[in-house]
């Protein structure tokens, strides 16, 4: 019943889904160390990073600072601030590395906004290094606010807001094992973010629309379940990814590996054997990978690939392989036989 | 499997899912008459009226007519554009009856970039004449769009966009059995929309954001059960509706009818009883009521039942009945009982 009722309405079913709502907006902040006050609950990731990216900057004199592979949700609202006259910068992650050094001559210009370098990368796994940016930045921009696109890492790294210097975080319920349609961004005490969608003044007037509340439940309970096993997933599933590499090597299978990778994604590269092809082999024999991401996948070659450094060929033939919650090691086995045998169709 | 998937995936999962998509597309868009090419789907009614709001407007120097009785989600959409420079009209609904005198002599004097005039009021259930406001705005003014917030009345009145004279509509899945955080804004061919959420390019680059499948395979599901009964529902409930108005109607309440009303609401007010009174009253003995909307609950005295010409007392004291497929006679007769028991503790 009280899934069903509107959480503003002031009767007792809407009153109890008022409950289940901020029940849940404590858990998803807690996950990430933070109080629920900080919690604005979207449509997704892709809202929440839009939200952080065009709600929270507004001195139009001033620079925001990007990575060159983010995710398209950050990119795209770059792109969007240059339509409006702003001034953005792209760091390089080449080989997956942030390049840390270009960043300290940015910051010591002066006059950034905003820095938003995500936390760990969708298609190549990099963990970037979100603190020692955020450190570099706030020296010489004591106003400046740290946005990170969280969306890979939440509930498969264990961190908080503080301990990657982030003042914003972008989270999304269905990597974590819930649904499509639900996401948030959550901010530090004090960061001012000023809305994109205006209505009945829901989530403090900062996003408007009646809320998601079973998507937000769902949300709740996913964290819920995933917070507390993240060590030991990640344990497992580094050594399923061991394992999947270890079968594939002998193979001429290329591994797109930045020095500092999240064990849940694998890059690899079967050369000669163009990515749509593969998918589309493995897809039939029941092994559902991806190139690049989802998500980019109307943008023409992975830019975040081309940023990494592969070479176009490279890139063509390039895997992307998620690790999660349901892989078994037995599919492990089965998924490294169907790409040896696509692999071996190159000659 | 195909719900979890992303449609946007190159493997049969996301196939499948993109398939959902498509499907669901068509289902909602022929609910009005439309092509499937029509429908963007958002997070829900709000992020709608926004996208048709803050989307469709770009000539700066003319003008948006809305009416004083709308959805929030439109209100402060057009109090948006007002903070970016736009001049904004509103358009008076005394005694829920539009004022076309005033429309015409607005557009007249030319430069009107949008109408926005909701179908049917969320709280007095005024059915508003869309066709007639479109004709005259766009007798003057030929590239006018025309948008119409529909969320009271998909699947419950019978109507087309090409009925309404309406470019553009707002509906809400939670609205007609779906689940909250899906909606769409359904186009006529040749809108042109610019993008409020940027990103992977979903939705035609109109809406990115991983869609939410389940959400709109839900939607769909609902509107396909919904739509073909909405003439025998209207009739259901209109006696329902008859049958609450006799019982209630010598116990001193008062009914705030519009002239053209749809039988799906019901306004109404016991002189006396402050509305939160009653409403906690109800809700302990199971009957559960709004006063005005919930969406405007955070906007203190309804500024819809202002704008219908209620004085502030009897504003006060009101509550909206609404009635919907799962209420049942006995209901009624039950949910009288109960008002009347309030109405007697006036005294």
């Amino acid at each position: 019943m009280e899934l069903f009722a509107n959480p503003s309405s002031a009767h007792k079913a809407g009153y109890d889904a008022r409950k289940r709502l901020e029940d849940a907006r404590k858990t998803v902040a807690a996950a990430v160390g933070e109080r629920s006050d900080g919690v604005i609950f979207t449509s997704g990731g892709t809202e929440a990073d839009n939200l952080a990216l065009l709600g929270c900057t507004s001195r139009r004199e001033e620079r925001i600072i990007i990575t060159d592979s983010e995710h398209p949700a950050v990119e795209m609202s770059a792109r969007e601030l240059e339509k409006r006259g702003r001034e953005v910068v792209r760091l390089a992650t080449r080989g997956g590395k942030l390049d840390l050094e270009g960043l300290e001559a940015e910051a010591k210009k002066g006059g950034v906004e905003l820095l938003s370098v995500m936390h760990v990368n969708n298609e190549t796994g990099a963990v970037y290094d979100v603190l020692q940016a955020s450190r570099i930045v706030k020296r010489y921009n004591p106003r400046a606010l740290v946005h990170s696109d969280c969306v890979q890492s939440f509930c498969r790294e264990s961190f908080t807001l503080a301990s990657l210097g982030a003042d914003m975080i972008s989270v999304s319920a269905h990597k974590v094992g819930g649904l499509k349609g639900t996401g948030a961004l959550i901010c530090r005490a004090g960061v001012r973010v000023r809305p994109l969608i205006f209505g009945g003044g829901q989530e403090k007037g900062l996003r408007s629309g009646t809320e998601n509340t079973a998507g937000i439940a769902a949300f709740a309970a996913a964290v819920s379940e995933a917070a507390p096993l993240i060590d030991a997933e990640r344990e497992r599933i580094a050594e399923l990814r061991e394992r999947l590499k270890a079968l594939l090597a002998p193979h001429g299978v290329i591994f797109n590996e930045p020095e500092n990778a999240s064990p849940h994604i694998l890059s690899l590269s079967i050369p000669g054997v163009k990515s749509e092809v593969a998918l589309r082999l493995l897809s039939d024999r029941g092994v559902m990978l991806s190139a690049g991401s989802a998500c980019s996948s109307k943008l023409g070659v992975s830019p975040v690939l081309k940023a990494f450094g592969l070479s176009r060929e490279v890139a063509d033939g390039t895997l992307r392989v998620s690790f999660g919650r349901q892989n078994t090691a037995e599919e492990i086995e089965e998924a490294a036989k169907e790409i040896i045998a696509v692999a071996k169709m190159r000659h």
